[in-house]
């Protein structure tokens, strides 16, 4: 038994849809979430950029004592992994990449996976070896989706809008026709369009929650080295960058339910 | 006569729209430009967090024994002037608003003005009272558009696209139907979406340029201290907070034209 917490960051509030399935999977675990939200989005920037900011977040959360720390931001877990692992030490870190790409290879039948993610993501290339260790005949289908955060962040994310449904279209198109029965969603926010993905793409293709994947990747992890928490309903704490009024009603969209525990703002420019 | 640069900053290259028409009305003057791309977007970020920004934004430009400070950040000039003058001392800081304000009142005939911005620039309020200094009587109708600055950042303003004009007839349909005869474009991105705000506004309807506004006004105060330059072609000097590479294309589109002088990157975390 460990009953140390569990530390989960993304760039935003998009990696709360990572702490709901977390909460699914491990109900008795404490988590220590944050969101760097005064300097999200990280999909658009810089490699240099998303590394530094990646090791204060990753500084920040070993600040309380974790047991481990997931990386619930696809841009991060994708371009700047190895700095969040030395800033981790002996922590194990969890990002969404290596779960997701196992995930995906047995999700597929005939061999032909889209990848749909941040520009990042998308230039890190990290996706492609993942898959092909767990399927080296998988031919993947990637695409950036830059417009996909502002858009799920302006609640663009029902079907019948024109907007996000051209947008889909758009994005999708490539890899509708390339016959791809597997499409991993490579950013914490795109659940939230898995139902107008999901319609544009037809019932035969699979899609892949990068956060349910590490959910339960962290919880095989943490069961195979008999270091699961109390059992007792685990606490929740919530820190931003930005002020953390209006955290409330955006979180809860991600999260799928209202938020429990404490909500505070914190500076990483020290860390 | 006075050779010191000018100094300019935006949260992100927007604000080179402003660069675009100082250049037009004061080809002579030397330029320091700073554009904070990596914590761009500002609008939809807390006041607090946009106050620090714009301080540590003002002070690196300080640093340059600038004549004169242009705030060509709408976010900015609603929100964090205050703070900006501050950081300026004697140097006088022009925002967008005073300008655009002083030029949307001489425009309206019927006394019914739009004011488009970001929700932190709407939410500040700034415009109203300083539009009603030039037009006592004016009608004001605002609304913040969250989405204009990613979809400008991706291209998406051209006439026939079915996404950006489908997310302007929402925004604008209330200004629209409350018949404005002036539309304030109160973010430097917005002037590239011009033709297809124009489309749907319609020929009546006069849309006010902050950048533009402001670059005349900053040219009538330089010329009534007789602080202008030597008329020599003016030098520029660009500076960015995430990496420089890619600078050059997303530049030009807002520029207008290719960009002459040195992009380097800096880090602000010290001002």
């Amino acid at each position: 038994m460990d009953l140390r917490p569990i530390g989960v960051f993304d760039s935003g509030l998009g990696g709360l849809t990572a702490v709901r399935r977390l909460s699914e999977v491990l109900p008795g675990e404490d988590i220590v979430y944050l969101g760097d939200t005064s300097r999200v989005p990280y999909g658009s920037r810089s490699r240099e950029t998303i590394k530094r900011y990646a090791g204060q977040d990753a500084a920040f959360l070993m600040s309380f004592d974790i047991k481990a720390l997931v990386v619930a931001c696809g841009t991060v877990s994708t371009t700047a992994l190895d700095v969040v692992e030395k800033a981790c030490g002996n922590v194990p870190v969890f990002g969404v990449v290596e779960a997701t790409a196992k995930k995906a290879a047995s999700s597929t039948k005939n061999g032909r996976i889209g990848l749909i993610a941040t520009p990042a993501s998308i230039r890190s290339g990290a996706y492609a070896p993942a898959i092909r260790r767990y399927a080296p005949k998988a031919e993947i289908f990637d695409r950036a989706c830059p417009l996909f955060v502002p858009l799920v962040e302006n609640g663009r994310t029902e079907p019948g809008d024109v907007v996000i449904e051209t947008v889909v279209r758009e994005y999708l198109e490539p890899l509708k026709n390339a016959g791809v029965d597997t499409l991993v969603l490579g950013c914490t926010h795109y659940p939230l369009l898995s139902r107008v993905i999901g319609a544009y793409m037809g019932k035969g293709v699979s899609l892949i929650d990068s956060g349910a994947a590490t959910a339960e990747a962290v919880a095989a992890a943490l069961r195979a080295a008999d270091a699961l928490g109390s059992g007792e309903p685990g606490e929740r704490r919530y820190f931003v960058t930005d002020s953390a009024e209006g955290f409330e009603k955006v979180a809860s969209l991600f999260l799928g339910s209202g938020i429990r525990g404490e909500v505070d703002q914190v500076s990483l420019e020290k860390y």
